[in-house]
């Protein structure tokens, strides 16, 4: 890995970043084409967090946060901060003390690849994060990495600059070319869930209000009464 | 699989369920001989969620929740709606829509051997939810698979009709025909602990309670002091 | 495994457990050279739990919660069980009868190397557990074990009488003989971490307070504007 | 759980599951609709094992291979001893010792939900087994559990008497009624594979063979030139 | 997901390929800065695999092999497919009659980021495969994904006509603008290990081949003889 | 941690860990009432691997084989290596160029709790390793750590001196203290392996051999025919 530090990366507008995360993961990544999506490891550190913000990331060696120090210093409002480490590590990169640092700088948060610690204080400040562990795990500051390079994180890559949203369902990114699409589609998808929940609140059924009843025979699926059904398996 | 939905299967009375729901996963659990429980990886999607209901189950392709519209249709006021897959997947395969539809329709929770999502939603409004996962990951309507048949949970059975009961706890399955054997062995099994509660609240031990205290020696366990053990290990 | 109950073990001091446990897990675990954490598998069973006692040690057979009976009566005020089992179990060894009898006998809390179970009735009455799942799964009474050893969980040794903390961040254990050390360097470490908060909130950066940034360029970080490494990588 | 021995449930036909082993374990979970297969944490204890049988079941208490025992004088030439524990288990319940008595007694393999050992001894004398784990944690013999009731593993319900075939691919469950059905649509399968083989050793694709060419633009697949994407992707 | 096939991308040169393979997967991955290896979970379906191809990419729905067999017209001699999910799973995506079709096309092998199955067929004819799971589960042919776009796998992105390698150790990616730099770096590397190799066969030590020793001290490391040791430990 | 390098720890006699190996892994764990297997995680690199020796024990940081040098210096014949981390990791801390350097000191093998690379080779070699994975992820050489302190692998205590087995089914350790006893009751224990054997051999079964039959009332086990079990089950 080249051990480099990228300063000043093009970003994203904040303020679209705060849009989407208005419109919550589960809505963004559908409207992306169920892109973005970093999968059900990544759970908030307390119940309720959302926050969506502009990458910084950072790429830190297991068990050493050296490189999420030298991050910090990249950081500008609207930014949400982004660790991924060389290999899997569940150790606890980031804490309370990193919280405030960052909330001072005016970052909205933080995902991370590894651990996370100091939950109880970070529930009580309200400053949001994602992780895949919560760890006390210590650290150590040994080993060069890299900052603001492209990492992959859940099986996403994730660039600085890029919209990086985390709410109770997890953590999806929007590259930064897509976020327009992302706002436009994301508004959309809510006026037709708008739609189809009060057609459901009105006692309407899924199967109609998307059209699929006629499909069902297509693909082989038959009705039996119980009664037949029992009478078949003998 | 055959991909067939059978219809208006019988079902345990769902006030059974709700009192059996009462009494709690655990104590039911143990009622029944220590059976029916589908282990540590299903979890609640909020808190203090509490629901008991009879089984109405869809069996769908791993990320893809065709059959759970099919589902819906088949639910009636009192069901608890239980989602499996051919083959494993975290995939949110239900979130607040399907809620919404569900809700209108007197059902009372669901249980997914998936992934879940709008968590925030469903703690918002109490729609009582297990999962293995919380997922945003999206589905596709695509492929045929079945309503109303028996599927497997949790290394559990779960048959169309019967009771499926969640708390903080996780999900148990009480079979249509042990119902009434559930609700008084559960009570008996309450009576018990109310009993054993005041024993233990009153400073009395579990090995007088229980009338374990003579096995002890049978099974080779003996007591040594510290000192006497510590002299032993060298 | 020999079948032994170790009785009267020298323990640290209570009073030194309660205030480790109000310097938290993290601080401690870093103050003694970051060692004694059990691992992120390590959950409270209700979030804010806290909790710091004396160890009381069961080894009981997967499934099989005879000794955490024969355990219960070796506590005193101020103890804290500790439960592994033989070989991996995620069965819930424990739950809300234990703790109203533990409760009476001023134990503090429980750690648990398999399942823990009635965690409504544990977060409705604050008694403090951690377990690495919550499971309904029940238990037999059947195989010796042994009380007060040593044992092993979360690839930490835990001797009896050690101090063993827990709270939102996990679990970590302060052998005995360590506990004047831990409480010196815990105080030290909170003192250093303030002064570190402070100059945080002042905007300071930890590459600075850390006094990390001229080691930089001897780890061969180098810094480049996003421009230049654009044109870099084509 | 029902602490009972049935004793003489009705098999399938031994040569019947001879002949489906020889088809394989792919083949034959497909030919009856890609059901029965029991997930690939179930691994042979060495590379090359292949066997077939009829269900003789075994319900332990985890860590507690004494209904092994009372199992292997269940067993008849031609059966397939498997074994479920009634909460997971890595636990090594069944080794060399047991596989000479089986061997004696005609028994063609084992398969456990558990773990094996003696794994060596194994491979050297050919007796096929399927584990979710080697180890040579040790057991004891001390809870009831069941022999020829229902057991579930993998997710698949296994009755005594249904067919279970293993090969390097897992193991998988024919039910005893499915038995015919499952020996006619092998055959077939089988037979079709033969003639898409030599297709595809013709330099025949299999999107003329299997007829999807004409489909993929329903589906909404495009293609486009590797040129015209890079130009697209800015 | 944008679901396109796009064709003819550029390729690295298939005997750059084969050369690095024959370096190994851990020298290459080491010469590139110890980037581009997918993870301890891409294990070989039989010992001693070893390939080296040009990536062609499937993206496929969990439990859908539809993409694959359109990759399998997109491949050329020397490629080597890729095939990632969707979302996880571990399906048994590919067999013995896509080895068959792929070595008719020239074709080096398969990495999965799902399963593989009939692993006896594949071992038999040497057709090399890398997987994360072995897995007889069966697949439909019914959703939409993409060929020869970048896919992630193991937190690795691999672009089409990327250089892919596996052995017994797992499996590498090669960026193909880094093809040279790989070769003339892994070449350095084996002569290096060579030299090396020499020296440790003679008796020489690490710490003085790659001249750590006198690092030790400032890394606070400390020598101390066992009898001291034992002193202190009390 | 202290970061220490204890020299000339006393170590058990390398021929007895010989004859201990030569008695296996299961045997030696039962010998010693069940103690000291480290689990189901620990797996040979290559099959047939055996090997038993006294332990030098190598404590890093993960993702970094620094220590591992420094231990090399510390092995003498007979010696096994023994290498943990500080917390988990599955990198590729051992490969080749250190079994070469190992070899030539009489060391007679390795076990990792991370992850062991160059498998091929090793296999070649002969070189005997047991690891939790195997990974081609390489490491840095810049964290201090520990030699010949008591590490944790498995939930195993193991100490510099102590007796150190591997073969196909995992890893056990042997308390120095407890090698006269782990032969004499390994022997006793074959002797009575070599007894049972030859009397399954003939047909007894283990309910008679071990004496169980007459217990099996007594824990409620009762025999029903399957056609008056079936008749219960409705």
């Amino acid at each position: 890995m080249r051990t480099v530090v990228v300063t000043d990366p093009p970003r994203a507008d904040p303020a679209d970043a705060q849009t989407l995360a208005s419109y919550g993961v589960a809505t963004v990544h559908e409207a992306l084409g169920r892109t973005g999506y970093l999968g059900p490891e990544f759970r908030p550190a307390w119940p309720g967090a959302r926050a969506g913000g502009t990458a910084v990331t950072a790429l830190c060696w297991p068990g050493d946060n050296l490189m999420v120090h030298v991050a910090v210093e990249q950081c500008r409002p609207g930014d949400l901060l982004v660790v991924a480490t060389a290999s899997p590590s569940t150790d606890g990169l980031f804490g309370e003390l990193f919280a405030t640092a960052l909330a001072q700088r005016g970052v909205r948060g933080v995902v991370l690849g590894s651990g996370v610690r100091d939950v109880a204080d970070l529930r009580a400040t309200g400053f949001p994060a994602w992780a895949r562990a919560v760890s006390a795990q210590g650290s150590v500051k040994a080993t060069a990495g890299a900052v603001n390079v492209p990492v992959v994180l859940g099986g996403q890559r994730i660039c600085p600059g890029d919209v990086v949203l985390g709410d109770d369902d997890g953590v999806t990114v929007v590259p930064r070319a897509d976020v327009p699409r992302a706002l436009a589609a994301g508004q959309a998808r809510l006026d037709r869930e708008a739609t189809n929940r009060a057609a459901f609140q009105r006692g309407e059924l899924g199967l109609d209000v998307y059209g699929m009843r006629e499909r069902l025979p297509e693909l082989g699926i038959e009705y039996v009464s119980h009664r037949e059904w029992s009478r078949e398996q003998g």
